[in-house]
């Protein structure tokens, strides 16, 4: 997140901005990571009971990590810029409550979101905090299609 | 599963093989899903918290996806070569409590397994039942590295 755990107010709720799962992206995951017909054929996926080819539930999520990152960079790059330290992100503990509530067809575009659920400082790490997050994306007609909350341990500021 | 439902019995545990999360496989999926520096760059990661280059975690839990698949796809293969009928496999729901445990260093060789936690019919899809899962790997020194449980939809046999 690249700010700090005390700077980081729990209700605050960050746009990660979007991405467009195209035909070629849900193919290439899936071939890799999720070789189901549904994902990796039009024709396959319209004989099924999702009607169209559809992305992988896990690359939905890893959209999730991916946009998450690239806004913590530029985070971080705002905060270099001023001569600032930057918070280092601690691993990812675990996720609860991941659910694929609608599928993601080829074509559609996503909005992803985060917001800050609960904070608290880490009792076995001095230094990080942990901050639990729900997360959340909605497609082009404002649908929700993925949410899951995440625990992960952020650097505190020193003092 | 490529089995119908009603021949999943709880307590079925599947050994769902092995992966080896290569650096080469590693830097790969995090540049498309998670670009953080530990995951794409030796030196950067023996710097960072990790010492050393390892996975995303949601690397792992994609190629639990991937095993998995290709597990279900040889059972539906054996069916097949014996004029059996196979299941499809429903739309995955969600994942409850995905844990990562340690982390997976590039090396490191991963073996994913499954078992069935609890099934029940589905109310709203006739037709259909409900698997609940739990998913786990351990690797190479039988040290486990990351959980969840998993609700998906299997076909039920007609009668």
């Amino acid at each position: 997140m690249s700010h700090f755990f005390q700077d980081m107010p729990v209700g605050l709720e960050i746009d990660l901005g979007v991405f467009t799962f195209t035909a070629d992206h849900i193919k290439r995951y899936a071939s890799h990571y999720d070789p189901q017909p549904f994902h990796l054929d039009e024709t396959a996926a319209q004989n099924s009971h999702f009607g169209a080819l559809c992305a992988s539930g896990w690359q939905t999520a890893s959209i999730w990590m991916r946009l998450f990152v690239l806004y913590s960079q530029k985070e971080a790059s705002k905060l270099e810029a001023q001569n600032k330290p930057v918070a280092q992100m601690g691993p990812g503990l675990g996720v609860k409550n991941l659910r694929w509530l609608k599928p993601v067809y080829a074509g559609d575009t996503l909005h992803y979101f985060t917001t800050i659920l609960a904070k608290r400082p880490s009792e076995s790490r001095p230094g990080w905090g942990l901050i639990t997050a729900r997360n959340w994306a909605v497609n082009q007609n404002d649908v929700l299609v993925f949410e899951c909350e995440t625990t992960a341990l952020l650097e505190r500021r020193a003092g």
